[in-house]
């Protein structure tokens, strides 16, 4: 006959991802904060548990551990766990009735009715007894104290053996010692993902370094590069994202504006991975040598800013690859191989890999490998090329390899593609995701397309990162707009997500487009550019004055913190952030009209800020670097193509006289 | 060297219930409805089908059978399948790439765009000869059809060879023969129990059978009590619940208005189960005999009403349990069983079981043999006391354990406890449960707390059974309203939900309470009451009226098609229910001052019910029996506390002269 068990019921443990099939993400650094419902029937005293333990990577594996629950009413039970270090961690709910509680809560009931308890105290005693002996092996103390009590409450009736029995001490080493063969445990342990700081906050400049040199003919080098440093750091970026630094097969190589004949001197698409000279893990000798990209990276670091790598896992037909693994890639009955295709479109310089045909137990380690090539080069960044194009499962598995072993490492999954497989990537593990931002102007779309990613359930595992542009999209919108356009999206992108990025030419409100296309017009996918970066019409000191805003408003820097809040111009969005302590509050509001002047009457959030309604507070807007003092709920903004977004960062005076050491 | 594998993923199978641990609850005769996120990376064309089987009871269990979903647009894809029959079913997605399928897809835009595809055509040959080789086992004919094709598409390409390449025909038995070794898997099977239709259409009267003399001396028999059933059926209620029909306990027993001290011609509280002449088996011998009640409930039967019993899993201290399973209780360490309590509150006349110590080993069992003791009479509802004071496993264990061999067998859940722990009983398995209704007086939270217990989630498994009063409960309101307030709240209770029910004495407007207690005075828990049927002042034609309009229209016989509508007057309710097939239409205003007349503007849900805005359409008032023609989106009512409900079934006029047999 088996002995007494539990029957404390756990529910809708959160945050959970996929019933516990994915781990949801937050940053190391913060404390990862579980809630769950937690009942049992009858009258017991619970006692709650999050038991966490951090996973990865193996060196900083830990034992399981505790923190006790808080019951905040309704049968929902709270506690957080700290997430000191960047990796994966565990946890799950475990609860129990504390009987001794439990006993001493009805005695004193019946104590207060005045019933006989004799009986009563007999129980309890059988209690501490049972305490007394758990307690044994870990503190001969703790045993004899309870064993004490025990004794005690077998005497015969009176007051002071009641307040004995009621004695809160008592009950604290009781539940010490409570009988955890009662409990129950979740029925799933759950993951969370702790990243470094940058995968929530950061600020990407994406440049082609073989266009360093800026004259349209000569192929730049890394060495070059490291010259266009100082001019990024004075835009106040912080991650530099390269196209990818392989050589550029020769087969079928596209020339200038995607031609299908390429000049001979044409540089051919980065994308077009492989040649003679080497394939995923090697440098483009044009750019340099393996060595001159580590020269860069530091030279980069040394700029404030890190370096992103492109992973674009397809092969040029000149790949060694090719040749030399056959197994890895789909060919024909009449043995030829094939390239990518969507039909009617072709990619002829492009091959794509069988991924899950049976060279994938040797391709996907292979690949794994190019990773951590690259991770030893000193790259944590990969922004990874068409993530939706392969299958879930190889990222799922590549991401997870390489995370155990490098939990700083992050992702940016850039696939533009039905919203469900977007998500779909994030939760397998992408740290960061290209949106549809690209595509939102106007008011209500963007503020239901931001509320949605920015909020839970799909701010858990969904980081958007905000590009008004890259190098396969030049939107409609900045073609026609001027640059009122390029400073309304990018203060949009800047401020509306904690991670954004340009692609180059952006500060330089580039719009020439193919006719009729969001593709740029002589795009430097295919050609090399000669960027004049003092052109007249630049927009470098709108967008420094946005990064520097990013740097010190923490506000800015945090992701699911977005609140949009009321303009009366359907052309004007006002929304802002705070920080969870309420030390740094931001303001934004930015018209959508790239032409014209617009001006709103916005509907400050006092209660949410902490003002009273008659309260006088100072904001500092960041664009102007005025300051004013604000009093009440509204206030009128004028914003104008030259100016068209307001940061404003938000003051209250705390200070008084009585704060004054003199005082009194 | 593995062969290769599918790469679909499967998520968000809805309906799902706790990750999978809950059945859902459905109605046979029903289908199920089941939607999934599918998707996979590339451009495959992809099938997916809802595979599914029934499961119990025993004899009906089915072979997983299959139906194709259909995809409706951002990566939805839905199916249904049949739940002909009461019991449980089971049901998971699988989703597979079509190959062949989207070869020919992809083959038609390269034709189309003019493409030489000789080699593409070999590609289709060999996907053809594998459909073939698969076709093999289980049709000699099919394979044949798929080789010849094969063959034919082997040779030099030609218009014709196109043809045959893109013939749909070809396409649905190549898909038939698919390879199925690429499918995935959802990672759960799932569970949806179909109740038979009583499960969510029920109208209950409860009564003790004790009365049935209704001198208020002469205690009542079964035979007794056949005599009050043609008055029952007057009513039109379909269920009619006894409260315990066993022995009742001598020891402690409870004396008029719960008094410790019974007289000795106390008949004592029905809950008090057990005593010499048996217990939770056994027929109190003053009631009758066994086979007196089994007489009973096929005379209810013949009145058109099936009889619940009452499970209150307790026992008097004379119950024979006490003595012949001593390790099923509780005991203190005296050696004096414990008896029910809830300090200060104390329950002498009951002792609880000892639901998870060793003796639950034997306990569960006898519990599980008591309700199918009762199925064996012809019982087959069940109406559970205090549900929440016992442990959620034991439930879900006997539940299981009975409708696994009786799925007819209906369980309503007696909780008023905790939000929580009330849907936790019904995801484990309770067929019903009471609900707040019997203390949401006012618009504001009778709209809310019946809109969340009418949708989903909750509305997967909750079906929430209205009682305006209980042999427990006489509501505050009741006792001050006068009859306009039971006239209303009954209304309420019987369109609000399809499953509704009041305790007898509820048609005389029974009102007398204990003083500052929601208690009846001289309440019949513990003593005979003399119920005067004919007492002035009774609304029994008013409740008559209800329950005819709850049998003659489908909308009002469902559960989760509750919707709120606009009424000006912030004291009048407006809702409406619809049948799936929009059959019926009932529109339902219900006045919430019981003291005073009330009028309020209506908005008609025009849209809703499919009504152009200028047309005309007719309503037909069921408790006044008038027929009006309405038009337009307003109406205006005037309720009365004589008339505090409408309930309007409304019909458009469909016929026209071109219906008309001799027109044209």
């Amino acid at each position: 006959m088996s002995s007494r068990i539990g029957s404390v019921v756990i529910e809708s443990v959160r945050p959970e991802l996929g019933a516990g099939r994915f781990a949801v993400k937050r940053i190391a650094g913060e404390s990862c904060t579980v809630e769950a419902d937690l009942f049992k029937e009858g009258h017991d005293v619970l006692v709650a548990v999050v038991r966490w333990r951090q996973i990865s990577p193996a060196g900083q594996e830990t034992e399981w551990a505790e923190v006790p629950m808080k019951s905040l009413g309704n049968d929902l039970w709270k506690a957080e766990f700290p997430l000191a270090r960047n990796g994966r961690y565990q946890y799950t709910v475990e609860a129990w009735p504390e009987l001794f509680a439990t006993w001493a809560s009805e005695l004193k009931r019946k104590v207060d009715a005045g019933r006989d308890v004799r009986s009563e105290l007999l129980e309890g005693a059988a209690l501490l007894e049972g305490a007394a002996e758990r307690a044994r092996p870990s503190s001969a103390g703790h045993a004899q104290t309870l064993s004490d009590a025990a004794k005690k409450l077998k005497q015969p009736a009176s007051p002071e053996l009641i307040v004995v029995a009621l004695s809160p001490d008592l009950a604290v080493l009781a539940g010490r010692y409570a009988d955890r063969s009662l409990a129950t445990q979740y029925a799933r342990v759950l993951e969370v993902f702790a990243d470094r700081e940058r995968a929530t906050h950061s600020a990407w400049y994406e440049f082609f370094p073989r266009s360093a040199v800026r004259d349209g003919k000569t192929h730049g080098t890394f060495k070059d590069a490291e010259a266009w440093l100082p001019y990024i750091q004075s835009l106040g970026f912080d991650t530099l994202y390269l196209p990818p630094i392989h050589p550029i097969g020769r087969t079928a190589r596209k020339g200038k504006n995607n031609s299908l004949r390429a000049e001979p001197d044409d540089v051919g698409s980065p994308w077009a991975i492989g040649a003679a000279e080497g394939g995923h893990k090697a440098v483009n000798p044009a750019l340099g040598t393996l060595e001159d990209f580590r020269h860069f990276c530091k030279a980069a670091e040394q700029h404030g800013a890190e370096v992103a790598l492109d992973l674009a896992f397809q092969c040029s037909p000149d790949h060694p690859y090719v040749k030399e693994h056959p197994e890895w890639f789909l060919r024909r009955p009449d043995g030829t191989i094939k390239t990518a295709e969507n039909p009617p479109k072709r990619y002829e310089d492009i091959v794509n890999f069988d991924w899950m045909g049976p060279g994938r137990e040797t391709l996907w380690p292979e690949l794994e490998s190019v990773v951590l090539h690259w991770v030893q080069q000193g790259v944590r960044i990969f922004r990874v090329d068409n993530p939706h194009t392969k299958p879930l499962q190889f990222w799922e598995w590549l991401i997870r390899r390489v995370q155990d072993k490098h939990p700083e490492v992050l992702f940016l999954s850039e696939a533009f593609t039905r919203p469900k497989v977007m998500k779909a990537l994030a939760k397998i593990g992408f740290t960061q995701s290209y949106t549809y931002f690209t595509w939102r102007n106007f008011k209500q779309e963007l503020q239901e397309y931001l509320e949605e990613i920015t909020h839970p359930p799909v701010s858990d595992y969904f980081r958007g990162n905000l590009w008004p542009n890259t190098p396969d999209i030049l939107p409609e919108m900045l073609q026609r707009s001027g640059p009122g356009g390029f400073r309304l999206r990018v203060a949009l992108a800047a401020t509306l997500s904690s991670s954004y990025g340009i692609y180059s030419g952006y500060e330089l409100c580039e719009a020439r487009a193919l006719p009729g296309k969001e593709e740029y017009l002589d795009s430097e996918k295919y050609q090399l550019v000669a960027w004049d970066l003092e052109r007249p019409g630049h927009i470098r000191d709108w967008i420094r004055k946005l990064n520097t805003a990013r740097k010190q408003h923490r506000a800015l820097q945090l992701y699911d913190n977005l609140r949009f809040y009321r303009s009366d111009n359907e052309h004007v969005v006002f929304y802002g952030k705070r920080s969870p302590d309420g030390a740094s509050q931001v303001l934004v509001a930015v018209s959508l009209d790239p032409h014209s002047p617009q001006e709103a009457l916005l509907h400050v959030p006092l209660k949410e800020l902490g003002i009273q309604p008659d309260e006088t507070y100072q904001v500092h807007e960041l664009m102007t670097d005025e300051r004013r003092l604000w009093q009440g709920p509204t206030t009128q903004v004028r914003l104008t193509p030259d100016q068209p977004a307001a940061l404003w960062a938000v003051y209250r005076f705390r200070r008084s006289e009585q704060a004054f050491d003199y005082y009194e």
